[in-house]
């Protein structure tokens, strides 16, 4: 095809007409409505239209790849230093509840030695945002510029930071029409969106953490892993080296939600101190990353590596780092990162706390991190839109854990809350999220069921 | 359903959403996303995701009935003295190529003493349109307020003008969207389209003329029986006697094809001389208005009754009353009304003539209409987007009918054009535009394939 039939091609109504009739759209097509949207030649309309057609009648792998391709070259593409060929990783999660990962993950990763440019998205509906848990910390500036980015990389390794204007325009107009269009859970459309902020990055290997379970986009793991597969595939295609991990979500992670609670928590992870979900899940990402960037030979190796640095202090001090290169005083980025740290003394605590008591004698068999998540929206801890303020200090720490003995009358929720403060109606949803039974009622399961390995691999 | 759980109902991305599943809406339901419409606070991007999902997933009729009666109700509803009840009449086309029945049929029927209140279109793509037809005549002016259309009826009985800016303000913004977004062609939108803007007159009963053929929307029979059905159901539900004619659109309609000449072959079928198969469509579709706004006792007396007023003068003298009315000087209108007028004393003729003649000796067995108006169309009979302005002097006349023996060497087709002329690739598709074969190859069939009857009738 020359470039002039590329340029005089379909117009935009014969392409939406073409994926409104389940055919296939090239990547010339793909790539001339992409630019309709970001130079805006494109009625909103028809973007409304289109993403209504690929919602109903999917697309080939080939469409996905392009469409995820086209979407990254709508902006921005970020570019290394020759010698970190093959160094660049990063990590996306599907979102869960209590998921501090990222926190712990990114130095981790920069103290085995690989690059991590990790753009973060803020918390949106019951899902938190790992920005909205780093700007608890006094200082923390998620928003660099792209030499600010390639210089913390050089000196730290990793950054966390926040979507710039130039990357990936096209993702912003979509992904706000998506969420007005009820167009969001579309394979061809989660997978565009996700993966042309990550290759915008530039990465080398990324791995996916799908979710699945009560607290999860995905509820069975059968629709995440369909997610994942497509993910592996477009990601691949597009030549990053991608994996996925099918994990848990029913629970919180770990026993702090709330974006200041899990601050500390992930700190504590960096000080080898963490929950031991959360310490598997960091592990498990990680190391597989390693092993598919060519670092370590096996997946096994990769999370030894991992567990190594977040054991020995090398993660903590890349955090410290980090801390100080994103704009935290030196004082107090080396108090967090102390070990007899009282977190309290930097980071603004709520100025209420409630705890639960359970209702009856057994072992905890379930906590449902939905409807813990759902409260703890409704009291100022999460955004309802786009843009909406937050408050970081509201949260909650669970007291117990599965497969833990408790006694009628014992706590096993403690509430951080400003105000409001919760309501009869939220005690009873917070007590109902407990379930206690049996001891033989409840199984203990790793937080990971699976892994998806690339082609080839 | 109390007023606040309709007011405070499902969000537009809920209702996208269940119309995305292929659910059902309810009537409320259909009404906010209308009133978001014409109130602006859903956004274009919305609107064009809920066209397609209703192009995926179709309507009841219920739901049909409740988007056109919320479409219609977005706007002014006209209403009529108490004396006219069960006399407010009105014809719609779904286009076809030399259609100039309306401008027979709305003097004729008010000759018979029904009022109509003719809401007509403009041309877009192959098809014409009445209006642009009638600014043919110098002085004709379409756009008439409310009280002055009530005015013309009163006095007159017929009138012919165009969509003003209070009737159905919702159909405006969907109807550009679905020719923007390729959700033209689904009947539930198709239907509310047409039956709101005749809602909106106020009818007591309405004739649909579908047609099918080379030259029309719907190729065969069967869809064009779809549409049909649909739209009777619909306009039955509404309150309007509803019924439809199914009708041949292959060949032109008439002998004259164009704008200008279009105006003079229906003054010829108002003077009683029109060409056989327009005078069968004007009695067939005005008769069956007749019997069913209950003027006559049967379809056959209706027929009879539109065959008198075309032969004794009298409709010829309703359309020039309403010219008059529609600022047409009385001199011009009295002179275009008369038996012998030259009718170019008054419009405006192409500069330039050609003529086509047959290559073989023969029958015409067919006269393809579709070419016929595509090339017209490029030579600037029609016009590709709204607004844009065209010659009316362009036009075509068959020097020919179906059935008719030709000598090769004869003419067929005189060509009426200006600037630009018609090249040789139209010539060609002109000359392949009409079959001479065996006379035996050649059925003369009606127009008219078939009526569709309301409900109880």
């Amino acid at each position: 095809m020359s470039s002039s039939e590329v340029e005089c091609g379909p117009s935009f109504p014969e392409l939406i007409r073409r994926k409104r009739d389940g055919g296939q759209l090239s990547k010339q097509e793909i790539g001339a409505f992409m630019r309709g949207i970001t130079s805006g030649s494109i009625q909103e309309g028809q973007i409304g239209a289109m993403l209504m057609a690929i919602w109903q009648k999917g697309m080939v792998a080939e469409e996905t790849v392009a469409l995820t391709q086209e979407m990254m070259h709508s902006g921005e593409v970020l570019q290394w230093p020759k010698a970190w060929d093959g160094l660049v990783v990063d990590k996306h999660s599907t979102g869960g509840v209590g998921d501090k990962i990222s926190l712990s993950l990114a130095p981790a990763l920069a103290a085995c030695g690989v690059k991590v440019p990790m753009i973060s998205g803020r918390g949106l509906a019951h899902t938190g945002g790992t920005l909205d848990k780093l700007e608890s910390i006094p200082g923390f500036t998620v928003t660099q510029p792209v030499e600010k980015i390639r210089q913390i990389l050089e000196d730290v390794g990793c950054c966390i930071v926040g979507q710039t204007e130039t990357l990936v325009p096209a993702d912003r107009v979509m992904y706000a029409l998506r969420d007005a269009t009820s167009t969001v859970d579309s394979l061809p459309l989660i997978t565009g969106s996700i993966l042309s902020k990550k290759g915008a990055e530039g990465l080398n290997a990324l791995v996916l953490d799908v979710k699945f379970g009560k607290a999860a986009l995905y509820k069975d793991l059968d629709s995440a892993r369909g997610l994942a597969q497509s993910m592996v595939t477009v990601g691949n295609g597009m030549g990053i080296r991608t994996g996925a991990v099918l994990s848990r979500m029913d629970a919180p992670i770990g026993r702090m939600v709330g974006n200041t609670l899990e601050v500390c928590e992930a700190l504590e992870c960096l000080k080898g101190q963490g929950p031991d979900d959360l310490e598997e899940l960091v592990k498990s990402l990680g190391g597989y990353l390693l092993w598919m960037s060519g670092r370590t030979a096996s997946l096994e190796q990769g999370q030894e590596a991992l567990a190594k640095v977040l054991h020995n202090g090398a993660a903590l001090q890349k955090f410290e780092a980090m801390l100080q290169a994103q704009g935290v005083s030196a004082d107090i980025a080396r108090s967090l990162c102390s070990s007899q740290c009282d977190y309290f003394l930097h980071l603004k605590p709520a100025e209420h706390k409630t705890e639960l008591t359970a209702q009856s004698d057994g072992t905890v068999v379930d906590i449902d991190g939905m409807v813990l998540a759902q409260v703890l929206h409704a009291l100022g801890a999460g955004r309802t839109k786009a843009g909406e303020p937050i408050n970081h200090s509201v949260g909650a720490e669970l007291l117990v854990i599965l497969g833990q003995k408790v006694k009628k009358g014992e706590p096993w929720l403690r509430i951080h809350y400003d105000s409001p403060a919760p309501n009869a109606k939220q005690h009873s949803d917070l007590q109902a999220a407990l379930l206690v039974g049996k001891a033989d009622s409840y199984l203990a399961s790793p937080r990971v069921a699976e892994f998806i390995l690339p082609p080839k691999m």
